[in-house]
C-alpha cells in the first residue's frame, strides 16, 4: 500500500470505475428498482408498488436505466388493451448481479437492525443451494480485504496470461 | 420467479438488506472514501485530497463512518505535532469490499467511457494474481444471474446443513 499521494493517478482515481458504476446505479431506488427486475419484475406497475417511490419517480428511473442500457424496453398487449412496454435486463443489467448480492450480503451481515431474516434470497437453479458473493483472485483463490494488496497499475490486458 | 404483488412480503421486501446498506454507504462520496481506506489511506488530508471532494464534505463523511463502525478513529501524534486520529477499517468496514469490488468490475465492463484500463487493482497477497468479485452457490458452484431463481423466503439459520 504505496503513498497515492506521491502519484500523477490521483486525477485517474478519481474518475474510478467504482466512481463511474455509481454515476449509473448510485441512486438508492435505482438499486431498488434492479432488485426488482433481478426479482422477475417486468411491469410498470409492479416496479411501481414493489419499489414505493412513486409512479413519477419509478418512471423516471426506468427511463434513466433504459437509457443506460440496463433495461431494454420491450412491446407488449393484452387482450383488448392498449399496447405497453415491459422491461427486461440487458447484459449489461444482468452484470450488475454480484454488486447487488453483496450489497445484500453486508446488509443482512452489518444492518439488520433487528429485522431478522431477510424475506428472499436467490438460489443456483441446478442445485437448489443459495448464492452469495466472494472475492476471488484469477489463480482461483477465495481472498478477503485483508489478503489484497493495492497496486497502481492498470489490470492485465485480455489474452495475458494468468496464473 | 413468483408474483410479489400478491405477496405479504411486499413490505418487507421494501425494507431489504440491499437498502438498509444503501442506507449506510449509498452516497458517492462515502463509497469513494471507503475505496481509499482499502487503499491504505488514513489520514484525514490524504483521504481529502484523494476522494477531491473538500474538507467540510470528507470530515463529515469519516464522521458518518466512524459512527457507523467502518472505520475507527485510533490516535496518532508525530513528534513536535499536536494529537491527531487516524481512521481505520474495522470489520464491519473489511466486510465492504466484496461491494467495491463488484462495483469496480461493472464499472470497468460497462462504464469504462473510453478511459483505458483502470490505473489500479487488488491482487492477492500470496500468489500476486488479480482479485475480482463472482456469485457462486454454497455447493461451490459458480452462477451468473442467468442460473438463479429467486426464492420468497428467508435464508437458511446459521449451522443448518449445507449441500
Amino acid at each position: 500500500m504505496d503513498d497515492l499521494s506521491k502519484s500523477p493517478d490521483a486525477q485517474a482515481l478519481a474518475n474510478c470505475p467504482v466512481s463511474r458504476t455509481l454515476e449509473v446505479v448510485g441512486a438508492r431506488s435505482t438499486l431498488l428498482i434492479m432488485r426488482e427486475a433481478f426479482f422477475g419484475t417486468r411491469r410498470f406497475q409492479d416496479f411501481t408498488k414493489r419499489v414505493g417511490i412513486g409512479e413519477a419517480a419509478t418512471a423516471g428511473r426506468l427511463r434513466e436505466l433504459t437509457a443506460s442500457g440496463l433495461l431494454e424496453k420491450i412491446p407488449y398487449q393484452e387482450p383488448g388493451q392498449r399496447g405497453r412496454y415491459e422491461y427486461q435486463l440487458t447484459d449489461k443489467g444482468q452484470d450488475l448481479f454480484a454488486a447487488i448480492m453483496s450489497l445484500r450480503d453486508w446488509g443482512e451481515s452489518w444492518a439488520s437492525d433487528g429485522h431478522g431474516p431477510t424475506p428472499w434470497r436467490f438460489t443456483h437453479r441446478d442445485c437448489g443451494e443459495e448464492v452469495h458473493t466472494v472475492t476471488r483472485c484469477s489463480a482461483g483463490h477465495d481472498v478477503h480485504a485483508g489478503d489484497c494488496t493495492a497496486v497502481r497499475e492498470p489490470r492485465r490486458a485480455v489474452g495475458d496470461p494468468v496464473s
